[in-house]
């Protein structure tokens, strides 16, 4: 390359983390005890399915920003009442909410960000908040820079200020950095604004073979995993 | 305390990095080869001098919000002439300026961070800003959570919001959060917005016997370096 690339930008949901593994397992582990009996793994899906929706309300101006944090709740309340499950108190309510800040890495996301980290500057570029980043960094032993994405920007991806606020944020051009993704509409919004891209697959993130296992626009890397993604990049 | 502390604040520049010895170190780095031989401590004095001036005029509101890094070089500018010195490429320039991106760690500052970081969210609340706070970290093995601050909040210390906007960050009230500093005046602005705070003596930053000792306001610890910090906050 001409530009020598000195930062990596990670999305942090589905590309680092197993959101529906550990989304499912937390609401099971909030709700069970409590007498509740559902497909977990539906209830999963249903409030991610959630997600987009919330952000656009903010991407398309009609809403200020909010952290993640609190578009999760509110569409925990929204997703809820559809299983059957109400009445939950204040305290369950907060914590339930909280399983994004306890999801599990994919096993080689630790190992694959250490290796990465020893030639570049790495940070998420994510649509969670900064509580959000440092709780699943500190379960996940994830080695960042500094946290980056959504928060300082103050919108969501794909908005363009997401990726140039953490461009800017390093003081490097967009050519010099990189957004590593498991979504390709993320890597296509990256390429848009200059920066380079990387693909990790996440075949299964979705549920067995529901996931992205090769992107499906043009990016500068295709990875199997964040290991082979180091490998890929020579460290 | 009948409020837990969760998060621990950094200063950095005096707290953390002995700026004085690295910035005389860099300059004559940088200038004693191209035949410049001056005071490398009065310039590094001189340098820092600067510094309060030009973030008033960024606190008083005659001047919007500027990097850090903006306002160094700007002083840098201001301040070599008074030296002697002149005519400076901008390769050279543009390099000097980023000594403050290359400050040596006093020796406890990183075991100390070390030890800290397994009971309390860590993050500098400084003035530099967050690519500053990156190359420190990385040079000197800092093990941030997450780099807040000036850069985060569009102002400086000592302006309640860059403290406050550190909390929000990580979803705690002020009184969870605790301000770490050698100067006591960043402590009670942050005591005066409802942090807890502790003094970190550091009795030569600007030379020998000229720094703080202990703190001259009330604070909830004062420990002699950041190991012993960490061993009065149990950890």
């Amino acid at each position: 390359m001409q530009h020598t690339v000195k930062a990596l930008f990670f999305d942090v949901f589905g590309t680092l983390m197993d959101w529906r593994v550990s989304v499912a397992r937390e609401a099971r582990v909030s709700l069970e005890p409590l007498g509740h009996s559902l497909d977990w793994f539906a209830l999963a899906d249903a409030w991610r399915a959630e997600y987009q929706p919330a952000m656009e309300e903010i991407r398309s101006g009609r809403r200020p920003f909010s952290k993640l944090d609190t578009l999760h709740r509110e569409n925990l309340e929204r997703v809820l009442p559809r299983f059957g499950v109400s009445g939950l108190s204040e305290d369950v309510l907060a914590h339930l909410n909280l399983a994004w800040h306890r999801l599990a890495a994919w096993p080689d996301t630790a190992p694959g960000l250490v290796r990465l980290k020893r030639q570049y500057r790495i940070a998420p570029v994510s649509n969670g908040n900064i509580s959000l980043m440092v709780d699943l960094a500190r379960r996940n032993g994830l080695p960042w820079d500094a946290i980056l994405g959504s928060e300082i920007a103050g919108s969501f991806k794909p908005q363009p200020r997401v990726y140039l606020a953490a461009c800017a944020a390093l003081d490097l051009p967009p050519v010099e950095c990189m957004m590593v993704a498991a979504h390709s509409r993320d890597l296509a919004a990256a390429a848009t604004h200059g920066l380079r891209t990387a693909h990790v697959a996440r075949p299964n993130e979705h549920g067995e073979g529901r996931g992205e296992p090769a992107p499906t626009v043009p990016v500068d890397f295709a990875a199997a995993d964040m290991e082979d993604l180091a490998t890929k990049l020579g460290v």
